[in-house]
């Protein structure tokens, strides 16, 4: 079993219940993870996906074992039958199939390019691990999604929906840097998964996320309508996906603001950080009580210790090591 | 609890003692740390605060999770208010409330940045953490002080003195790059805390820390008279605290040779290391049975372990994770 | 006991043996390494000699303190005597010695420079730390070896070969960079310690190793010939030895390819990794059946458990710590 995307999720309110029971006793399993290995792999930066996914392995037992690969490694080279005399020193089917040797589960962060679309839509990094190495797989990031973070987001909104058929709105947000669309993407998903509630993606005009994924998922291009009524805000700044990677909008106007939350049902405000002050959100709305952010990221060690127990419960049962 | 000062520290006597306690068994609290982890975060290089904090937590049988948050990271925001639209990514606020919710103690190396004497003064990172943070804070050096290595400093002092009021003489060297006044800072901090002990300040003239930590503490200019009769010698380099952060001053008649030792009442010698030698200490001195920095150096797993354990011991018991 | 190069394997045949049944149950030893602590200082990039030589630790029940000392610390001098106002901002002789105290193996990868043959030669850092350092020294790729890896070709070979006598060929090949020649130093010398194998190493002329290395192994230089009735092919880049460290030849007859095979006996192919695909070895050999570099790959954690458990046996009993 692999953690690539919210497809994964075979019943999201099964998962949500189980992630919860996990919050109230986290250290319950202890064991399930003793002599059990898990490598992280970073191709990029990370503060809250680092720290919660390494916490979420010790609370299960297991040994964790963290690479950066930009610093501590070299370039990988993903192409098939390149002559590899250029920058890459290794292909990925030596160094996943190699790292597998070495753990039962490993972790990647590789985010998108944001330069060649066609090659991020591929998930050309995380989609090699998957390919090439014999362990399980878990999406710290990827190209275009990032499902522990949508799973940690689905797990909160649990926490604090107070009515049957809650009105949840994504809405794109101002950033100076162009970010990739990953966190939006797994939003949607995972949204596409919720049965019982209203959901609308709100961005300007031309911010249209990849359609394969939004699907029929309901767009409004006017966010104070998309506010209206609202339970909860979520707010991501994405790049331009149709003008790939591109900052084609940085509009003040669509800051989330205090004056824009008084539009919604006393709405919750959701990110999954990190996030810009008064860019993305104003103090005044993260300030707030009604912001949950902080909550959000604590969710982001049970939605991954969710995932690692699902996964080491299949593991097969390999005490002893491989013979040729 | 926090550690972020010397002035922590109720009774040096008593800390001392109960760190000499636990060198002479090291293992013997290996449960208090049971499922507890400690986070390491550096804006900065570390070797001995990196390894003997790393190995006194392990001493306690605590978790570690370390980050480089140059690296591995961001840049963090500090200030409030501020329209996040340039370099920093995160503000402190979410980024050491977020790092609380994965661990329970979390250890800090920012050194000051010698250009804005007020911003190292304020503290800018450390009291960001001790603010937004909501578990303890250790400082493995701030910008104005290094209290895990006076309290190792103090350990060494009582495990070599021989008489029972030393003279102990804190000199400054030269060194060609620009360093902090942490670690001086710190040494007088804890000096003023010691009953049996007299303690001398020897200085370039121009060269005076800030006089709100030295207070009536002894300077004398002339290196040759402070080193008169001394027990112990501890060098160290800062940069010009008055003309901030500049190095103003490279004298090598102010390196500790071992000419100047032989004014001394055969004092021992310490560093907190890492030292140049030649420049800061001569071989012959640093080289020499009366040098006792490697012990110094040894001494900073059981000041690191010392903090750690009260800190321990008073956290809440917080077995069950929060429910909101 | 340090493991600083192949030399110090007393009977090759033993430790093969030794590790193989290691390799048949890896945890079987896991509790002596309780209270044990490993610390792996880089000063080169690495991937497998990572997380195999931690995995083989975590094996063994040990700790682990990992520190890159290009990105975490700072520069070392390896000089006596100098007036360190450079670029150094320590010395050996202070790091090895202070590390050890928080440690009870020292594990090191220190790349050569390739510009300083005399110092390449004199294993500057590795001999360092052997010299200062008061733990057991071992030796993750050096200047001029990496006696980790020749022990795990020598368990792959004992798994895979089949008949009493095999020829073994150590085949130069070409490569876009300058790299050091510690790997085929190190099989060389693992090589010289195989009684029942035919050993020919064959490169282009000018491409000698280190004769004090090679000693009487026979080189032939014509690759065609080297390959003939061969069952094992293990190709390798080095950058030239005599214009040292230059690259004055990258002749791509000299890649491994299925034509080449096809003059073996049905041969093994080998590499160290990583490798450079289509310029080492063409895809069709690696991806064969007969390539083995996964599996050489997957006893890189049975070599350093090996040596671990080697070092930890002999360790003397330090249970409390040392009193001045």
């Amino acid at each position: 079993m692999n953690y690539t995307s919210i497809k994964e999720i075979d019943s999201l309110k099964k998962w949500v219940k189980q992630a919860l029971k996990i919050k109230k006793d986290p250290l319950k399993n202890q064991r399930l993870g003793k002599d059990k290995t898990l490598v992280m792999l970073f191709f990029n930066p990370s503060l809250r996906t680092r720290l919660s996914t390494q916490k979420a392995a010790i609370n299960l037992g297991m040994n964790v074992m963290v690479m950066n690969f930009g610093t501590e490694g070299w370039t990988l080279e993903f192409e098939d039958g390149t002559i590899m005399n250029q920058g890459a020193s290794e292909h990925i089917k030596e160094a996943a199939e190699v790292v597998s040797q070495y753990c039962d589960i490993i972790a990647i962060r590789a985010f998108a390019g944001l330069t060649d679309k066609e090659k991020d839509n591929a998930e050309t990094v995380l989609n090699g691990f998957v390919k090439y190495a014999t362990v399980p797989i878990v999406n710290m990031e990827s190209a275009t999604g990032h499902p522990l973070q949508s799973l940690a987001d689905a797990i909160t909104m649990a926490e604090f929906k107070t009515k049957h058929k809650p009105k949840v709105v994504l809405t794109w947000a101002p950033h100076p840097k162009a970010l990739p669309q990953a966190v939006a993407n797994s939003f949607v998903e995972m949204m596409q998964l919720q049965r019982d509630m209203d959901f609308v993606i709100t961005h300007p005009e031309g911010y249209e996320l990849n359609p394969e994924i939004t699907k029929d998922s309901v767009i409004e291009y006017n966010q104070n309508k998309a506010f209206e009524n609202a339970d909860f805000i979520y707010a991501k700044n994405w790049s331009n996906y149709n003008d790939y990677g591109k900052v084609t909008n940085t509009d003040e106007n669509w800051t989330v603001t205090a004056d824009k939350m008084k539009l919604t049902n006393n709405a919750k405000f959701m990110h999954c950080l990190p996030v810009r002050r008064n860019v993305i959100v104003a103090d005044e709305v993260i300030d707030s009580e009604n912001s949950i952010v902080i909550q959000q990221a604590h969710n982001r060690t049970y939605s991954a210790q969710l995932v690692l127990q699902k996964i080491l419960k299949r593991l097969p049962n390999k005490t002893k090591s491989l013979e040729y």
